[in-house]
């Protein structure tokens, strides 16, 4: 983290760790393992703590550096690998899922079908690394490092030393690797199978791996560092499954009860916690309790549940901030720029096109109150708008829900449009399947809500006596900014006025230009955009509307760019002229100004009521 | 849900909820519990399914409202009750929580202590049955029915027959207690005890009553369709605790594995799953397999899991959308309105205020990116406004990183401000307690951002040369609107210029009445509101500023209310005179609207670029 190098920056999460690290070293209950001569090695004393978020921010403190071999540890990530090799059935055939209530180093085959009760105790660790698939051993061993090392974000090595001290003393487990084969629980020679197990168990680690390796499954299987895969999404909750409810050895049950959180232990003096959705836990310390699993590590996850509130069925309530806004078309308009007559028609019509900004996850639970949102408001609307901007994920089942509200709104005769969905393919994929053939042109999607709404808009108007030919022409008369003038006095302004027409996409004003003009629309639209390639659409402005004005007023330079949506017809006033003619006709000129006095305060009343959307 | 009686309004969750119905009852698998001769008498193609969210709505579809006794679904309910009778150690002290691989009615006492090894085997049960406080068996049961009725909204009863036939034939249950008793983990003689556990077996319910219990569990203990609480928030993650690991009989690995949500079934044929945070589900059918669970049940709660995605560990990555805006002080300002000097200055210094707007639930995992995100942009920032508004809840995890925050800017000269922080109790108790001493007032809240804001831009500009004295009284040459008159033309619009003066909290101008003049403030500040108690601000003016000028000019009625802040004396000038005065002076009127334009022209830019910040 960038963090550590601004010693006055410290995160207090980075003050929290260091903390409960000083308050747990003082335990030193509990005795190294001894089972193998070079774990007996360890320095009693090493102990390092780690948090990885699913966002990827590191936290460590202690000797989250040195070096130890994973051992059982390695049982719950051979497990994904087995699922990915074998899919869940054939997995499942040879090794079950059900807890034992027994030991690590128990047999604990079924009586009936000589299948090991779970993956996490040695006899189904043991038939898990037969599942691995490759031409030899050690290609099938190679592939276990492989995918260790990208859960890990490093190249991970085997402590050589400690593997044969591991295959020296393996005689329990090659016991174990006979009673499967008896049971056709492996296929072939047991013996290589039996060393491959004993070469993931030495795998070597430090705490820090652990903590990334615990992250990468909360993050769906894939590391946040490194952004790569280690593991298919759909095996995550399988292999959190069996961790659940097998990890702790025969202390499952007040682990989940106590702790809440997946985990896996290893008599190294590892112990890995998975909340998913929200980080990994690594913890070293390698004195052990009577059950095989590290004090330190066991009481640093206690107190991390217990003070960060991690207690997986200990959840907020979800789906009340889904929607984070809801407004209709008669709040908030299109960025057209409409007649008075136009404004005040669509402020009722308008009530009609309901827009729904949604934000987070989008899911069963979070997606339900939307549906019946929508639902509820659903005989008051003929356009529905979601605006997806903010979602950060859809699963199938909110597709699903999705899907039948379009169907089922367009059997009323209403109309869905999605905004900003194309970070969502599955949306679109799901969509495009289910709605196949005539209902194809149901998914209608816009880049964003102001075409959105717009589109809507010019609907909405297209059946009022508002409604105006495509070539509509503006004479002069129709000038907004002429509304009070007599027939005489437009006789005296309009020689000032100076036709110009412009292609469809030229540019009519530059923003950065100095102001020496205000435009009249006669024919043709134009739309004023914030400077820059895709700059957002700020207005569009159809005939008799002026456009200009307001850097004409303050003499600012233009602060966008006005570029010509069709073929385009206009006058111009120079800044020149107007002041010339305003000495000569200061009545007009006054006429003209309180025109525009009326034009921005309208505007301004319209901002702000919008605004007041967004309070 | 209201939406029941409007045929074409049929949420798309219930018509998938009925197609599963049509789906699962093809399966007539398993047979009808026959071991105690009342529950033979069930109707084998009973069938219904019951959906409610931790928000309160209810989807159900077949024989939701067919009553049947509750059997071992009763177990978690009675364990809850047991905690908050004799909290949580002591309740572990008489039953375990670690699964055991076997049957329901398996006796599992642990070897050594004689403690069951989980409340959901019958022994664990019936011990759980003996911590229930109260003064007679009579009061013990009573207290368990009245809990019931709680989580169920309803009052429960209990089905006579069958509990009379239970306690015909548990002989079994009753060498159970008698060994209990031989254990002591049973005080007094086990008989009563023993007749409450068939008692709580025989309490009637129905399908939709089952989805109401699960949802009150979901819903943190709380019935989220009666709003009343069933069960102490802290002891509902240690109730799905043991329904995660013990709640299927001897299918619980497989359960978790599968479906992943904490459940409980009983042989009566309900099955009773419970996603914490989201949602409960019920379902009923008698037809049972050979580990005792409804066979539909299983079918039904692995189909709602796969096709909604709810896997308890299966998570969406959290944390990334706490964060729901930030701007800062130069992007938005206050509504108190200020010179445009002022505003120069405070575009570049308002750079320094940073507001974060926070929404959801803040937990450790979500508010950590917050925490990374503030320290990155600690050393451009002096002011720290953190808007609560959205937030849904905030645990202690979250109060505590928020405390340490505060703390920790402070030591570095910054100032942290909370806004819409009143409906998070929490937070404030935390802060007080923890800030005592010297640091209690480091905890500042306002009511809204706008006061916030404007408080940080009255320090930021406090140290400019534009600050001014507290009783400055601006002369009619001052008044913004009259920029561009010379001397002598101040000289014939001042006699228009009327004086008036207000007390502090005087309205000045009413929502709703004509607008008939222009207001020019000399001294003092003065507010506008929107109409009603407690309405917004929209605006602070200060002496030089005119007021009222909008409805003056499109001749709309007031919009809003302008109070006295302060002592005030100001001017006003009638539209008559104003009207008049043109007629005369053409050419100062020109100035005037020209003045009035180019001021309606910056705030409409404001405007503008305050509506981009929510873009």
């Amino acid at each position: 983290m960038k963090i550590e190098n601004e010693p006055k920056l410290i995160s207090p999460i980075q003050d929290f760790l260091e903390h409960l690290h000083q308050q747990c070293a003082a335990n030193d209950d509990g005795d190294v393992a001894t089972y193998i001569p070079e774990l007996a090695k360890a320095d009693p004393s090493w102990f390092g703590i780690c948090i990885v978020t699913a966002n990827g921010a590191v936290y460590e403190v202690g000797d989250t550096r040195q070096d130890f071999t994973i051992q059982s540890i390695s049982k719950p990530f051979v497990y994904g690998l087995a699922l990915e090799d074998n899919g869940r059935a054939a997995t499942l055939e040879r090794v079950g899922v059900e807890p034992t209530g027994d030991a690590f180093n128990s047999i604990s085959l079924d009586p009936g079908t000589g299948r090991p009760r779970n993956p996490m105790i040695n006899a189904g660790a043991i038939a898990t690394a037969g599942l691995i698939a490759g031409k030899t051993p050690a290609s099938r061993f190679k592939r276990i490092l492989e995918t260790f090392s990208l859960y890990a974000g490093r190249p991970l090595k085997v402590d050589h030393t400690v593997y044969l001290s591991e295959s020296e003393t393996g005689h329990r487990n090659r016991a174990i690797g006979h009673m499967l084969r008896n049971f056709d629980k492996l296929t072939g020679d047991p013996a290589p199978t039996t060393e491959i197990y004993f070469q993931q168990c030495s795998i070597s680690v430090n705490c820090r791996d652990l903590g990334i390796m615990a992250a990468t499954l909360a993050n769906h299987g894939v590391n946040p560092l490194t952004g790569k895969q280690a593991l298919r999404g759909e095996y995550v909750e399988s292999v959190l499954s069996v961790m659940g409810t097998c990890g702790m050895y025969d202390y499952a049950g007040e682990w989940l009860y106590h702790v809440g959180i997946p985990a896996k232990s290893g008599v190294s003096g590892g112990v890995l916690a998975v909340l998913p959705g929200q980080l990994g836990i690594g913890v070293f310390s390698p004195r052990l309790d009577a059950h095989g699993n590290s004090v330190r590590g066991i009481r640093v996850c206690q107190e991390l549940s217990r003070h960060l509130d991690l207690h997986l069925f200990n959840r907020p309530v979800a789906g009340k901030s889904t929607i984070r806004l809801r407004f209709t078309g008669a709040d908030f308009n299109s960025s057209h720029v409409r007649t008075p007559e136009e404004s005040r028609t669509l402020r009722e019509l308008a009530k009609a096109i309901n827009v729904y900004q949604l934000q987070g996850h989008l899911a069963f639970a979070t997606m339900e109150p939307v549906v019946r949102d929508i639902l509820e408001q659903a005989e008051a609307t003929t356009y529905l708008i979601l605006d997806l901007k903010r979602v950060l994920s859809l699963n199938e089942s909110a597709g699903h829900l999705l899907h039948s509200l379009v169907g089922k709104l367009h059997g009323l005769e209403k109309t869905v449009l999605f905004t900003h969905s194309d970070h969502l393919p599955l949306l679109r994929r799901m969509m495009k399947k289910k709605l196949a053939g005539k209902y194809a042109e149901l998914f209608t999607t816009f880049p964003d809500n102001d075409l959105a709404l717009e589109w809507c808009e010019e609907r909405l108007l297209e059946n009022t006596r508002y409604a105006r030919a495509a070539n509509f022409r503006a004479k002069p008369a129709d000038y907004l900014l002429f509304n009070n003038f007599s027939r005489g006095e437009l006789e005296l302004i309009q020689p000032l006025l100076q036709p110009r027409s412009f292609k469809r996409g030229q540019n009519i004003i530059s923003a950065g230009t100095d102001a020496q003009e205000v435009f009249f629309l006669a024919r043709g639209s134009v739309s004023v955009f914030l400077p820059g390639e895709g700059g957002r659409r700020l207005a569009t402005f159809s005939p008799g509307m002026s456009f200009g004005e307001m850097a004409f007023i303050d003499g600012a330079r233009r602060s966008a760019d006005i570029v010509a949506d069709t073929e385009v017809e206009c006058h111009l006033l120079t800044l020149e002229d107007f002041q010339k003619f305003g000495k000569t006709h200061p009545a007009l000129k006054i006429k003209l100004l309180e025109q525009l006095c009326l034009d921005l305060t309208g505007k301004l009343r319209k901002a702000n009521r919008e605004l007041t959307v967004f309070e």
